[in-house]
């Protein structure tokens, strides 16, 4: 039985294997630094569809099927789908996930979605409640940006505090029992999840998303490792999803002066890994839920499952506003989650 | 261990107990069949806020402190707050919980939500995710009119299909232990959950949801009766969420031609409980998460702790669209879930 420990943190009993993981990304996706480990890049952000909308939910459901393929496994053999985006009502998600049949658990937690979607999916893959099942979300640069701010053919002048949303996303699929095919020396397990409360420190600039997220990231990266009882050097690596410059620079100092909690050495953000920021016209760095949810399972995943990380903390954070909220004058709320991921040799083999 | 059986039900192994349930309304709410059953009924609808949109946060954030206090639990001792929304971004569910200091998983599921956060609440409960949570969902007239449709001041005609947002939220406290203090003659368990797929029938009509959501509806109740292996005439009734008067009527069709079940005796729907539709100008009837929320725990829970009522299901159905879906010209996706509960009689007191 699973087990809630400490203030937040739900430690597994039987820690499902990550049995599938694949990520899809647009054309200034493809000019970034991890463009070679994506599943697919579009050369056309609008991926051939009628409306940048309709590409998001594209994005996410190729994302799906290319997990699924990796897994071997076909959608009817899911329990079920955790999912969610950005768009009002989710519509990424929804239109996403129509065709494919699949149980549906539709979430929300902004830029936070893949964290909260893999981290509930670990939990009920663990209970029993699912034997396999799949985490996704999508993130769209342009379906984002008239979203949230303005239509791009508005042509906004962006803040250097703004971040660039990913046109992108990644999923991941879980299993309660090891894989008898796979085809990496190494297979990934979730340890434990740590769910955030939200957060919010009175920042009213929808510009600068990182300085909103960066306190809930500090509140729940801290909880997490109190709750699992391992500091910072016992990680390979602590990521945040898209804090992006301004905000890692805070969670550093946040976490030193509010929690003494060194992160210096082993703190990574995916928002800094995703594009280039001094070639690429991208401000702060990447966000958006298809950021966290790419650098994922086209980086991070694989680099586990190559032997090169053994146990990783992935906090990804979600700024809780919308254009509403901010147009009636409230600060933006954020909330963190965090995956508490290991890589084990796989010794599952079914000629084994 | 909680068991994954049939099609899309999860079957519970602890059985959570549902130690408080609270649902507040607005002016609307107040003139309906069910007024005196709910724990407060606000006669502004602005409940002295600024804006619709902080007054639906206000609602939901009074169910849950209402709820609690009937639990005689306070926020803290809350492991989880599970909640969504049907505005943009949820933000009627992010501000609402902001201040609680709960540890918060956003879930997006429009009028599905609040079965959704139930039996999410009720597997991570079960698996020992959380010792006690709470799952809680609202909605606002007006903040949904001009959030789907027009705002109020626009003066726009409904059509008889139409239904009227709630101005409404519930909350459900569950624990995994049984109460020692309790003040009905009977207590409520979660016995399983059903998580429905999107079901979408190319439905374009946005003043019609009740036609929208009866696919999916019977597909998820059909789903449940089969899996959980019970004939309708094993519940005192089956609740949809608020399908209406036009969604009532296709799913006792859809169930009789698709499913060969018989749902007519014990049917009911919530969205034709709240209010007086010859007394009132609703229309179809009521909608919105708020609905299904406020009925559950101001008059369907209640009928099961007087010992009433002994097995219930809920099935409660969500509409996953958006103004820019329905404006790109996409069809209405639909999804339901569902929570089997029963009452036992309470012999749990610690006096013994």
């Amino acid at each position: 039985m699973a087990k809630h420990i400490g203030k937040s943190t739900v430690r597994l009993e039987h820690c499902p294997y990550i049995i599938g993981n694949a990520a899809v990304g647009g054309k200034e996706e493809g000019k970034g630094p991890i463009a070679a480990d994506f599943d697919h890049l579009y050369t056309d952000d609008a991926l051939g569809e009628a409306s940048f909308e309709k590409a998001e939910s594209r994005l996410q459901k190729d994302a799906i099927l290319h997990a699924l393929q990796k897994a071997e496994k076909t959608p009817e053999e899911m329990d079920f789908v955790l999912s969610g985006d950005l768009l009002a009502q989710c519509i990424g998600s929804a239109f996403g996930v129509r065709e494919l049949g699949i149980p549906f658990l539709g979430l929300y937690g902004a830029c936070s979605t893949m964290a909260l979607a893999l981290g509930l999916a670990a939990v009920l893959t663990d209970a029993g409640a699912a034997r396999q099942c799949v985490a996704a979300t999508s993130s769209h640069f342009a379906a984002a940006e008239r979203q949230f701010r303005q239509p791009l053919e508005y042509g906004g002048q962006r803040p250097p505090t703004a971040q660039r949303t990913a046109t992108a996303a990644g999923a991941t699929v879980l299993s309660a029992t090891p894989p008898t095919a796979y085809h990496s020396p190494y297979i990934v397990r979730v340890q434990a999840v740590t769910f955030g409360k939200i957060v919010d420190l009175g920042i009213k600039d929808a510009n600068n998303m990182g300085a909103a997220m960066a306190p809930a990231a500090a509140d729940t990266i801290a909880a997490a490792l109190q709750d699992n009882g391992q500091p910072p050097s016992a990680f390979d690596a602590v990521f945040t999803g898209d804090l992006g410059a301004v905000g890692r620079d805070l969670l550093l100092q946040l976490l030193q002066q509010d929690f003494s909690v060194d992160l210096h050495t082993v703190h990574q953000d995916c928002g800094l890994l995703l594009y280039d920021r001094k070639g690429q016209d991208v401000h702060a760095g990447a966000s958006g839920c298809g950021c966290a949810a790419s650098v994922l399972n086209a980086y991070i995943l694989p680099k586990m499952q190559s032997g090169e990380w053994s146990h990783i903390l992935l906090a990804a954070t979600g700024a809780l506003l919308s254009t509403t909220s901010s147009l009636q004058g409230e600060s933006i709320p954020a909330v963190a989650h965090a995956v508490r991921l290991t890589a084990e040799p796989y010794k599952y083999a079914a000629d084994g």
